[in-house]
């Protein structure tokens, strides 16, 4: 319905580097990232240097840069999939765009290239509705609306502060189903974007998301570790457990979540095959951290993301942490990581 | 992922007629409908006879067949849009669909006419997942499954009663955003199925829905009638109850509610500027509904939707009847609906 500005100011594209030569990823996105500021993360696990084309604006932190900031002891807090969280921390702007290296641009149902960062900032600039449901999905899109018996009163809706894009060819199932599935491929460009309803979970996925940091940035924390976690997606959790933490904490403070384009296009690597031994906890543990997180509630007079954080880390450790080490851990890395982005916060400001 | 038959014995398709002529309507629908028991209701202020084209299976009510059902004094109940509820209360099927005569088949992304009631059978067959998000929506879909993270132990879902379809060209809105938005089409197809979460709610609309009737018919309604109520869409309400009151039982009860796919084409009549004035009633009138409607309750020994409608008639004369004659009026229909529904299930069966 409304105009959005796209300011690159604004925005850090936030990259953890699995591979040292990043030519080809990067120049298929280079339409896209050219005029954006890139924060790339080299996993602390990848021993050789980076390989990055010209023509870039890019920051690139490695192992060195983690260790200055981080004890030694937590440094794993910033390794594998998690090393991502380090961008998030560091950045100094609003709006972070995050994606994983074994992805390349989308066409859309038209054949055109889709530009992420411009959907997910619309997406994120424009206001969610998480309180009733639009049958006509996002009514702040071009062409939308709410439809007829949509409450006036909640039509203003809330500050979108996550999006959560979706992926075309490799969807991101778990080892299980993709093991079953070993031809299956997403081929359905859905053309939507939709708030996630208030109470209703969801396993957010790090693949391709958005979100603001100014507001929500000390909940977008790298908490569950597995024991047996992998370098595949599947083999993770730890965007799983950010999203309920995030979910939570949204639907606390009012905020909005969504989901739906825009859509990267994932290939292949890895055997589901192969993982499914280390995945299998992760899967287990599922179900008992669901009714937990859809059922915590926070103080009323919780009303910042790191207050959210703080209270919950305390919950789970109380409810789960005696049951489950790498749960308790995972509340201990939430408490860690918001001295750290406060430490962080007040260098910026002092 | 699953197979589903269509029995064309399990199935009515119902129709209000508000036109006298249904040749071309109905011409338009042959590829879809010929197959299938049609149940025409005609609107008892349409005053000739209804034109039907030769070669369709259809039973047609009209007001003489309404009277001999129901008391003189009641007989207002199944007027207007509120005509079809005739149809879902003296089926003897498993399966209703219902679409209005203002709309014509939609062609998909790819061209192809869309077969609503297969699409719709299809959504009400396969389970529901609503106390869950999944990200890559109907997971029962073909080409679609549950994304990593989603607990194992919700993944077998809860049946689904109803199924929500949307509309191509002219959507769903209310006269006032369409008075604003004269000009406005809905053009995106958006090519997917999900289920609306548990304690979302969401404005139904009647315009293109199916529904297992044997668990849900008591649930569906007509209830609310506006003073000013017209015959256009957006001067009526009766849906939009509908819908809250089978949203909160289909959450009590554990069953599943879909939104998305089939697509119907509608097309245009009536005047949505004319219209401002009759419509503003209802629309001020959901302030007060919704907050009633997601905090319902219901006893715990509560286990039909009969049942429940008449636990939550109770609710309403109770918390807004003494506000709103128009409410009061709509609990008084609701127990007058469930008694009638007993009657009929009664003399089927004696």
């Amino acid at each position: 319905m409304s105009q959005v500005t796209i300011d690159t100011n604004e925005i850090d594209i936030v990259i953890a580097a699995f591979h040292s030569d990043l030519t080809s990823f990067l120049e298929s996105w280079r339409p896209i990232f050219s005029r954006f500021h890139l924060i790339i993360i080299q996993d602390p696990d990848l021993k050789q240097d980076l390989k990055i084309p010209k023509g870039f604006d890019i920051n690139i932190y490695t192992k060195s840069d983690i260790d200055k900031l981080i004890t030694p002891s937590n440094s794993a807090i910033f390794s594998g999939y998690s090393s991502r969280y380090f961008g998030y921390l560091i950045s100094k702007r609003k709006y972070i765009v995050s994606i994983d290296d074994d992805c390349v641009p989308a066409k859309d149902n038209n054949g055109e290239l889709v530009d992420i960062v411009t959907q997910h900032i619309v997406n994120l600039k424009t206001p969610a509705t998480p309180f009733f449901f639009n049958t006509l999905y996002d009514p702040y899109r071009n062409g939308s609306d709410f439809v007829r018996g949509y409450p006036f009163s909640l039509r203003s809706g809330v500050p979108c502060v996550l999006s959560c894009g979706l992926w075309l060819n490799l969807a991101d199932y778990d080892a299980p189903t993709q093991a079953l599935k070993l031809e299956s491929r997403n081929l359905r460009y859905v053309d939507a974007v939709m708030t996630v309803p208030r109470k209703a979970m969801m396993p957010m996925s790090g693949i391709n998301i958005a979100f603001d940091r100014e507001i929500l940035g000390p909940a977008l924390l790298p908490g569950l570790k597995l024991a047996k976690e992998g370098k595949f997606r599947w083999e993770t959790m730890e965007d799983v457990w950010c999203g309920l933490v995030v979910k939570a904490v949204c639907d606390h403070l009012r905020l909005g979540v969504k989901s739906g384009v825009p859509y990267v296009w994932r290939n292949e690597r890895g055997s589901a095959i192969d993982s499914l031994k280390k995945e299998w906890e992760g899967v287990k543990l599922m179900e008992e951290l669901v009714p937990f997180f859809q059922t915590v509630e926070f103080s009323e007079g919780c009303v910042t993301a790191e207050g959210c954080v703080m209270e919950m880390a305390a919950a789970i450790e109380k409810e789960l942490g005696g049951k489950h080490p790498e749960v308790a851990n995972a509340a201990e890395k939430m408490v860690e990581w918001v001295k750290l982005w406060k430490e962080v916060e007040s260098r910026v400001l002092g």
